[in-house]
């Protein structure tokens, strides 16, 4: 049985623990998972006895060639198709995203169909099965964030005072499409100066000078999996302060990466950098949240946050990116990919942390 | 009064004929149109005196700076603090936008309000006032479609036999990019050979041989504007059975674009390009509608297809683009943003339409 396979039997296992006869699958990120399909439009319907899955005709070749459960290939909308399906089969009770369908599609859906179906929201079952990694999604992972690092070495090598945060990211771009990257996971920021203290600033015309802070925060999707960086750099000599800053960010950065582990609470790892950055007198500067899962989609499950009490599992792989913010002096922040592992983690993101001089 | 504030105007304006007493607008494009607010968390609640925007703690000090209508940082999420502000106005019946809200929002929202208070869709009043762009924003498309054909022309030039469709891609994406725009509008279509032949192929490691057909389907953001254009090229001489189908496809694009005029029904844009490959018999392997609007979003109203009988305003701006996909052949698609005008259009897309040998 394929890998894709497996996780098909595992959502209809599913089913019957959240009551539902069917789930509707329209999350593109979980239709993928679950069929292979990568184009923008796809359904799945699944029930405890198979799955089937929905295209339009633009894919509908493609699709029947390889994907391994039922196609369908609808001329109208998927939804309706789907209905259809449903009143064949005589479900009942039938699960769909709430997170994942809008209300205009809710609202269609159930006029299409029969009196006696209910629509139940039925979140997170996908998701759930996509937070831990099987090795091959692992080793996905792996090459998008060494194709990550590698066009981030390339492009540091070229940074030169006068260009604009805009070339910097263009160039970026195009290094780790060139490295096989289908795109950026994000829009790649790259903010010198004081833009570093913007935690989500866009590139702008503003042009490289000498003693500027540079970072770049910067993820590729490679076969359709997920990396995420953050380095500084610095072009000069840095200052005493701004090398005190960067110590402290980057042992918040160690002591939470030193505290993942299978069993581990999410909230303990994202304390345990809230707690350096807290002796560092920077807690209140550190806005954000430390991490957060990646794979399929640059932000999935789980979120490493305050208030956050998930317990990690061996085959998650997180990001673990604290940072902090200091309107007039700068925003630092350090963020590597890791892997979960029984008794540790590793870190997947092969670049230095070392605090280069450009 | 700046646009914008016309705009909202505009908006409040409409909501009596909708039989409510506010929208609350989440589509982003709807929001940034609305406030000018161009980041990732932002919420609009328009009444018929005023409109509020709503953002978080990241944005909040830009959108205090930047946004002329009441600003409001909510430290959660946004539709709880919008339900919080609907109660104090006593407010009744609130419009929302039904494509742009999921069932999971909808949900919380409605648990939030005041038994009173019901929640009505009321789609598209936005989306409407967007169709017909302003002189500022034609100037903005315009700017948006020549940095596009501007990063065509560069790429162009470099093409050489053997690299890969994704190398083509890499390239067309950093010279827009460099040239100002934020990111390709869509992901850039390059497909060679027997690859045109698929109309959503998406860039691969084929390399480029002699005597391929080439495909570019390509467009930018510039700031916030998209455009959208594809051009044919070969590499080499293109047999007389390619040539003939080029001018086929060509005659099909000039005579729907000759149909374009303020008060012309959409589908008869769209016949004229049928008309054409019918006699062409072309007609099955037409397999898509002839273009859409553009503007903050790549695809936006109206629709250029059968069965749309839209009437074409002067400063809607949309594309004509018809194709013809056969298997085995190829596929040949010629594409321009073109601006309606009153008594006919401005094809704003500068490159020629030339089929050019490389």
């Amino acid at each position: 049985m394929t890998e894709i396979e497996q996780r098909r039997l595992a959502v209809s296992a599913a089913l019957a623990g959240r009551k539902v006869d069917a789930l509707l699958v329209s999350a593109p990120s979980n239709v993928r998972y679950l069929t292979g399909y990568t184009g923008s439009n796809g359904l799945v319907l699944a029930t405890s006895s198979g799955t089937d899955f929905f295209t339009d005709p633009r894919y509908g070749l493609d699709a029947t060639h390889t994907i391994t459960c039922k196609v369908h290939v609808a001329k109208g909308p998927l939804l309706d198709a789907a209905a259809k399906l449903i009143k064949r089969k005589k479900l009942k009770k039938v699960g769909f995203e709430p997170a994942w369908m809008n209300v205009g599609e809710h609202q269609k859906l159930k006029e299409k169909l029969p009196l006696g179906v209910s629509l139940v929201p039925t979140g997170g079952i996908v998701e759930e099965l996509r937070a831990v990694k099987s090795p091959a999604e692992i080793e996905q992972i792996r090459k998008s964030v060494q194709v990550n690092s590698e066009a981030y070495n390339r492009t540091i090598k070229r940074i030169r005072i006068g260009m604009r945060e805009l070339d910097v990211a263009a160039e970026l771009d195009f290094q780790m499409r060139m490295l096989g990257a289908e795109k950026p996971a994000f829009d790649t920021i790259v903010a010198a100066g004081d833009r570093t203290a913007l935690p989500h600033a866009h590139p702008t015309g503003r042009r490289l000078a000498a003693n500027d802070l540079l970072l770049i925060d910067m993820g590729a999707f490679v076969d359709g999996y997920a990396s995420d960086m953050t380095r500084m750099s610095f072009l000069g000599n840095p200052s005493r302060k701004i090398r005190i800053f960067y110590k402290a960010v980057l042992e918040a950065q160690l002591a939470a990466t030193a505290e993942v582990r299978a069993g581990a609470s999410t909230i303990r790892v994202d304390g345990a950098a809230r707690e350096v950055l807290k002796r560092h007198e920077l807690e209140r500067q550190f806005v954000h949240s430390t991490g957060h899962g990646l794979g399929l989609e640059i932000h999935e499950g789980p979120r490493i946050a305050r208030k956050e009490k998930t317990k990690l599992r061996a085959g998650m792989v997180i990001t673990i990116e604290p940072g902090a913010y200091v309107e007039g002096l700068g925003g630092i922040r350090i963020e590597d990919t890791v892997l979960v592992t029984e008794h540790g983690c590793e870190v997947l993101t092969p670049t230095s942390k070392e605090f280069v001089s450009i």
